[in-house]
C-alpha cells in the first residue's frame, strides 16, 4: 500500500515534474494552487448567522433535504450498492431501447456519484461548529462511517473502485471512457474524501482514493504502455487539483494538468484521432448514444480539440463547467481558456434565471448564440440545475485569480435563482431541468427523485460550503495586510488565523439579498491593517459606503480599514425590467429585483392563467410598477412583487390561421386590458405551494398599448 | 408467372374481398378509385401552352434537368447498379460512425426510388404529343429502355426485386421494414412501370412489378404464416392504388389497404408490439436510429397508433404526407384522417412558403405547433422540397373528393414556391432543405447532387404530369354536363373524350401567376353544357366574372355554360405583408404576391446585407409600398418587388450584454434608418443569379418607427 503524505513532501514516491508539449502549453507556473484556498477547504472558518435568510437555508439542508435524500439513497439501492451485490438496476446494460435512459447508460453508473455528493455535502454540514444541534448529527454521522466502511470493502485489490464494473461487467473497465463514467465517479467520490478527511481527520477514505487515484494513474497517460484517455464526464481533474492541495504529491498535480492536456488531441499512435473516436472505433461501436450523431462528433464532451482551441462553448453543460472549473483552477493559460468560454456561455448562452442549457437531447447548450427560448413550446429549455452550479464554480476559481464584478454577478445569480431553485422550500423535492414557462400537459413541477439524480446532491454540497463562496482572504504578512474580498453579500462571522497564533475575525450583518444594507466590523491586532473589496453588484443603485472608496478591479470598491474598525455599505435595488437580447428573437419583460429573478405562477394568477394557458399570450408594458410584499414560504422570508397596473393579452391569440394579412396594420398587435395585474415570486422559490407547476418568466412587452393610449 | 390482365377482370386468381376489421374500420366501398382518375392518369390530355410561364417551366425541364438527372444518376453509380455488382457506396452498411447518414441508413439504399422517378418523369414528358420536338428525345427513350431491361433482369426468381438485399446482404431481406426501404423503392418503381406501360404500352415493366408485387403479398398480410408489416417509409400504398386502377384486380386494392389498416396497430401475436417495435425486438436491436429516441418511438415513422388514432401529424414529413396520399386516395374514414392531418399540418407547421419540416435530425414536423423559426440560427428549419410535393399529392387527392379553396390555394402554394424553388431555372442544381432564412457559415444555396437524392427527381415527376393537376373533369352522361373543376390557373388545352366517340375541348388562357386574368373558352357538340368552377383565391381581390356566378363549394366560383362559350376571371393582386401566428414568436413581415412568396436575397441588396449579416436586425413596416418590375431570370419571367420605403435596422443588434434593462424604456426598440429600401425575388427564383445564398425572408416589424414619427 501506497502511503502519501499529507501536506508534505511525497513518501514512497519519485516527484515527477509536471507534463510539458502534450499540445504545446508552455511550461508554466502552477504554484499558486497551494496558495488560493478555494471553498471546499474554507467553509468551515465562516459561521453563517442561523437566523438570516442563508442560514435558514442552511438549516432546510441540514435538517431536511440532507436527511430526505439519504432516504432516497437508501431506497434507490446506491446506499447499499457497495456491498456489491446484485441489483434490479443493473439489468438495465447498453439497450438504448426500451426504458433505457436516452444516452445508453445504466442509471446506476451514477451510484458512486450520488453518494460521494451526499457524504460530501453531510461532512460540511457535520463539520461546522454547531452541527451538533441539528437533529439527525448522530444519524448522518453513522451514515457516513458505514458508507466509507463499506466503500473501503469494495475497493479491488489493484485500487480498482467502480460499483458496475465490479458486479456487473468487470471486462468493460476503462473500455468505455466517454459513456461510461468511471473517472466522473471517481472524481465525486475523491471529493467526498477530501470532505471527510477534514471532518473526521481520518485517513481511511482518503487513502482509498489516493490508492484509487494511483490505479488510474497506472492505466491512464502518456507512456507507451498507457491509455490517453481522460473523463467523458469531466470531474476527476477538478478533484485532483484539491488532492494535490492536500498531499502536495506532484505526480496528483501532474495527473490533472494530463488529463486537460490531452483533452481533444489527436494522437499519431490512436490512428490520427482523439481518444473517444479511437476507443469508439476500437470497441468496434456499431452504437451512437442519441446525444451523438456520429462517433466523430465529441463535441458533446468537449473533446473534439483541444480546450484552448474551443472558442465556443459546446455540448452538455454540466461536462463543460466542470472541465472549465478545473481549468480555471489550475490557470495560467488554462485560466485564458475557462475565462473565453465563461464569456461565450454567459454572454450568449445563459437564461436570465442564470440557467444553461437549450436542448434536452443533450443536456447542453444550443449551438446558437442567444437561442433561449423559455418552454418547451418556444423551441427548448433545459436549465439543468447542476449547470448552475458548476457555472458557479468555475466562477469562483476564476475570482480566485482576479476580481471581476461581472464574474462575481453572475456567480451570486446562478447560486440565488436556478441553483436555489433546484430544491423545494419543505426540504422534500427536487428539480433536475428549470424551463422558464411550462407548456401543454408538460410537468414543470419538482419530484421526490430521479433516475440519475446528480442535481439534488450538488445543491446540498454547494449551501454545505456556502461559507467557503462568502469570501476570500489573502494576507500579507510582510505589509502585515488582510485582503477580504467579498463574493457574496449575506451574514456571517469568520476567523482569520495569523502568524504567531495569532488571529483576525470579520464580522459582516446584511440584508442581502431583499435590501442593500451590509456593515462589516473587522478586529485585527494592533500594527495590522485591512483592505477590503465590496462588491459593486451591477443591479445596485445609489451605492453609498461610510469610507472612501476607490474602484481597482471591475465590480468591487476597496475600502482600507485599520485594524479594529467598521464599514457599511448601502444601495438600492429598484426593480428591473430586464429584456432579452434582440437575437433571441423575444420581445419579452423578466421582473427581478436584485440578484433575485422573479416568475409569475397559476397559483397566485390562477384568473389570468385559467384564461390564458400558461401565460401564453399575457403581456406586460416597461412602464409596470410594483407593491413589494414582506412573505414568508416555508419559513423563508422572500419580497413577492404585485404589479400596480393590469397584464394585457394579444387578442391574436386564439386566430385559427397560421398567417394573416397585416399591410398598414399598425400597431402589430392588439391588446386586451385584463382587469388584474400580476402577482410574481422569486424563481426559486416558484413551485412551493402546490399547484400544476403552470408558470412564465418572461412575458410579451404589451408596449403597444402604450402608444395606442 | 401470373399474368393480371390489365382493366378488366383478374385472370388465374381469386378475387378478394377488402381486408376488414384490422382495426375496426368500417366495411366501406372504396369504387370510387376507379372512377377519380389521377395526375398520373390524365396529365396527357392537357396541353400546357409552351410559351406560357409553365410552359417554360416545363421546357426547362424536359430539355435541361432530365439531362441533368440523368448524368448525375450515370455518375452516382444507380444507373447501372440493376446489373448487380459491387459497388463503393454497399460498404457504408449499418455503421451510424464516420460518414454513414445519422439515420444508418446506406445511401445506396435509395436508388431504385431515384431511377424510379427518373424514368417516371422521363415518361410522363416523353409521352406528351409534342415530345418529339425535346433535343434529348432519343436519348431518354433509349435510357428508359435500357434501364427497364436491367430492372427485369434484376428480379429475382421469386419476384424479389432490391439491389441492396440481392448484391450485398441476402440474409436481410425484408428483416427491417422499419429502415431498409425495400417498400418504399417497389412503391417508386411501381409508379415508375405505371407511367412506362402508359408511355409505351408495352407490359414489360408493369409485368415485373406485378410479380414483385405478388411477392410483398406473399410474405406479407394479416394470414398466420405472413408478416404484418408495412412500410417505414410509405408510397406503396398510393402506388398500389394506382396499380389497382390499372389492374382492377381487387388483391391490389387489398394489399393497399391492409397496408394503411395494419399501420400502427398492436398486435397480440407481435407480443403486445407494433410490428416496427416487435421487429426490433424480433432483430435484438441495440441500435436505435438519431431519429430515434428508443425503439418504442415510431411516430417518427407514423405508426405509432392506427392512422385514425392519429391526432398530430408527427415525424418525417415527407413520409407523413405519403401515407396521407394514399389515405386521401383510399377515402371513406381514411379521408377524414387526412384531412385531420393535413389541417393540422397546414393550419400549425407550416412554413410561409408552402414548407413543412423544422427539424433536420428527423426532417420532419416540430411536435410544438407553430414552431416555425426561420434559419438554423433561429432554432431550426428544413422544409424539404419532397415534403412539399407530399403535400400538393395530399391536396389533389383530397381535392378529388370534395372542392375545398383552401386545399386548392395550398395546393398551388406549396407548387410555386418550395416544390418550383427546389430546381434552379438553369436546370443544373437542386435544393433539399429550403430554409427561409440563411445564417453563419451555413450553406442555403443548390446543389449538383446529394447522396441521398430523393428531391431533385420529385420536382421532375410533379412538373411532368403538371397537366393532371391543372383541372379535373367529371362527366354526367344522363344530364350531358361537363363539370370542370380548375385547380391551377394557367394557359393549357384539353380534349375531353364523351361517349358515342363525340368529344369536347376547353382552352384556358392565364396571365396567373403574374396577373389575375384568365379566360376559357369551351366546345361541346350540341345538347351538351358545361358547369365551370373556377378557383376564387384566398389571395384573390375584386374578383370578376363574365357570367353569373354562385359559390357552392368554399373557396371556388360556379359557373354554367352552353355547349360553346367563354367565360373570363379577373382579380387584382395586391402585395400582401404577411404575419406569422403570433404563437411563433415571430413579429416579422413576409412580402407576397397572389400565390408567390417573396424572398430578399444579398444580391439585390448587397449594401444591407454587408453591414447586417444575413439582413440579422433588419425590418421593415407594415405601410411599406412596393414598385412591381417585369424581370426574366434563366428565361423565365418573374415579377421582383423594390420597396418604396427605406428599411430599417434595430440599433440593438450589436449589443453585447445578454439582457438589457428597460424600464419605461417605451418603445421597446429603437430603429436606425437605412438609406435604401429591399428589393424581392419570388422565393422559388431565389439563388439563381450568384452569390453566397445569404437570404431572408421574413422581416423584422419595424412598425415603432411610425409611433415614433
Amino acid at each position: 500500500m501506497v502511503q502519501v503524505k499529507i501536506n508534505g513532501t511525497v513518501n514512497g514516491h519519485k516527484t515527477v515534474n509536471g507534463v510539458n508539449g502534450v499540445n504545446g502549453h508552455a511550461k508554466e507556473d502552477y504554484s499558486s494552487i497551494l496558495t488560493r484556498p478555494r471553498p471546499q477547504e474554507t467553509y468551515d472558518l465562516t459561521s453563517i448567522e442561523p437566523d438570516s435568510f442563508y442560514g435558514k437555508l442552511r438549516d432546510l439542508y441540514a435538517e431536511k433535504v440532507l436527511k430526505t435524500q439519504l432516504e432516497q439513497l437508501k431506497k434507490q439501492g446506491s446506499y447499499d450498492a457497495f456491498k456489491l451485490q446484485w441489483h434490479p438496476a443493473y439489468e438495465v446494460r447498453r439497450l438504448y431501447g426500451g426504458k433505457a435512459r436516452t444516452d445508453g447508460i445504466p442509471p446506476s453508473l451514477f451510484w458512486e456519484s450520488d453518494v460521494g455528493k451526499w457524504v460530501e455535502a453531510a461532512c460540511y454540514f457535520l463539520s461546522c461548529p454547531d452541527a451538533k444541534r441539528f437533529t439527525h448529527y448522530e444519524e448522518f454521522d453513522g451514515a457516513i462511517q458505514e458508507l466509507v466502511d463499506m466503500i473501503e470493502k469494495a475497493q479491488q485489490p489493484d485500487g480498482y473502485l467502480n460499483i458496475y464494473f465490479t458486479v456487473v461487467d468487470q471486462e468493460g473497465r476503462f473500455k468505455n471512457l466517454r459513456d461510461m463514467h468511471e473517472m466522473y465517479n471517481a472524481g465525486h467520490l475523491l471529493e467526498a474524501a477530501l470532505a471527510h478527511y477534514k471532518y473526521t481527520g481520518s485517513r481511511q477514505f482518503i487513502d482509498v482514493m489516493i490508492r484509487n487515484v494511483d490505479c488510474l494513474m497506472h492505466h491512464f497517460g502518456l507512456a507507451d504502455n498507457q491509455l490517453h484517455g481522460y473523463p467523458g464526464h469531466p470531474e476527476l481533474e477538478l478533484a485532483m487539483l484539491r488532492l494535490y492541495s492536500l498531499t502536495q504529491d506532484r505526480r496528483h498535480l501532474q495527473f490533472a494538468k494530463y488529463l486537460l492536456e490531452a483533452r481533444g488531441v489527436k494522437r499519431d499512435d490512436q490512428r490520427g484521432d482523439t481518444y473517444f473516436v479511437w476507443e469508439a472505433k476500437h470497441r468496434k461501436d456499431e452504437i451512437v448514444p442519441p446525444t451523438m450523431d456520429t462517433i466523430e462528433d465529441v463535441w458533446y464532451h468537449q473533446a473534439h480539440e483541444p480546450i484552448r482551441d474551443q472558442e465556443d462553448v459546446l455540448g452538455h453543460s454540466v461536462r463543460a463547467f466542470y472541465l472549465l472549473t478545473a481549468a480555471a483552477d489550475l490557470g495560467g493559460s488554462f485560466l485564458n481558456d475557462a475565462k473565453r468560454l465563461w464569456s461565450d456561455a454567459v454572454d450568449k448562452k445563459m437564461y436570465v434565471t442564470g440557467g444553461f442549457g437549450t436542448e434536452p437531447r443533450i443536456e447542453g447548450f444550443s449551438r446558437i448564440s442567444h437561442h433561449l427560448p423559455q418552454s418547451t413550446g418556444e423551441g427548448g429549455c433545459y436549465a439543468e440545475t447542476c449547470a448552475s452550479i458548476a457555472v458557479m464554480m468555475t466562477s469562483e476559481r476564476i475570482l480566485s485569480h482576479e476580481l471581476n464584478g461581472k464574474v462575481r454577478d453572475v456567480l451570486e445569480l446562478c447560486l440565488l435563482n436556478n441553483t436555489l431553485g433546484g430544491g423545494s422550500l419543505k426540504g422534500d423535492q427536487f428539480s433536475y431541468a428549470n424551463k422558464l414557462a411550462s407548456w401543454g400537459d408538460e410537468d414543470v413541477i419538482r419530484h421526490d427523485w430521479f433516475e440519475v439524480c446528480c442535481c439534488p446532491g450538488n445543491v446540498s454540497r454547494q449551501l454545505g460550503m456556502l461559507g467557503g463562496y462568502t469570501w476570500s482572504v489573502n494576507i500579507d504578512v510582510h505589509e502585515r495586510i488582510i485582503s477580504l474580498d467579498i463574493y457574496i453579500l449575506l451574514s456571517a462571522t469568520r476567523n482569520i488565523p495569523l502568524p504567531n497564533g495569532q488571529s483576525a475575525t470579520v464580522s459582516m450583518r446584511s440584508e442581502m439579498p431583499w435590501q442593500g444594507k451590509t456593515e462589516w466590523e473587522v478586529n485585527a491586532p494592533e500594527g495590522w491593517n485591512w483592505k477590503l473589496k465590496l462588491p459593486n453588484p451591477d443591479y445596485a443603485e445609489n451605492v453609498k459606503v461610510s469610507e472612501d472608496i476607490e474602484e481597482r478591479d471591475p465590480g468591487f470598491l476597496n475600502v482600507a480599514l485599520p485594524n479594529s474598525s467598521t464599514v457599511t455599505q448601502s444601495f438600492d435595488m429598484p426593480i428591473r425590467l430586464l429584456a432579452p437580447h434582440i437575437a433571441t428573437g423575444q420581445d419579452t419583460l423578466t421582473v427581478s429585483r436584485g440578484p433575485i429573478v422573479y416568475t409569475a405562477e397559476a397559483y397566485d394568477n390562477f384568473e389570468i392563467e385559467g384564461e390564458y394557458k400558461h401565460f401564453e399570450g399575457v403581456g406586460i408594458t416597461s412602464n409596470t410598477t410594483f407593491e413589494e410584499l414582506q412573505e414568508t414560504i416555508h419559513g423563508i422570508p422572500v419580497i413577492t412583487l404585485q404589479a400596480n397596473q393590469p397584464a394585457y393579452a394579444l387578442n391574436e391569440v386564439n386566430q385559427e390561421q397560421a398567417y394573416r394579412v397585416v399591410n398598414g396594420d399598425h400597431p402589430s398587435r392588439s391588446w386586451k386590458r385584463l382587469s388584474k395585474g400580476l402577482k410574481f415570486v422569486p424563481w426559486f422559490a416558484r413551485g412551493n405551494r402546490g399547484g400544476v407547476g403552470h408558470l412564465r418568466t418572461g412575458f410579451l412587452r404589451a408596449d403597444e398599448v402604450l402608444s395606442q393610449a
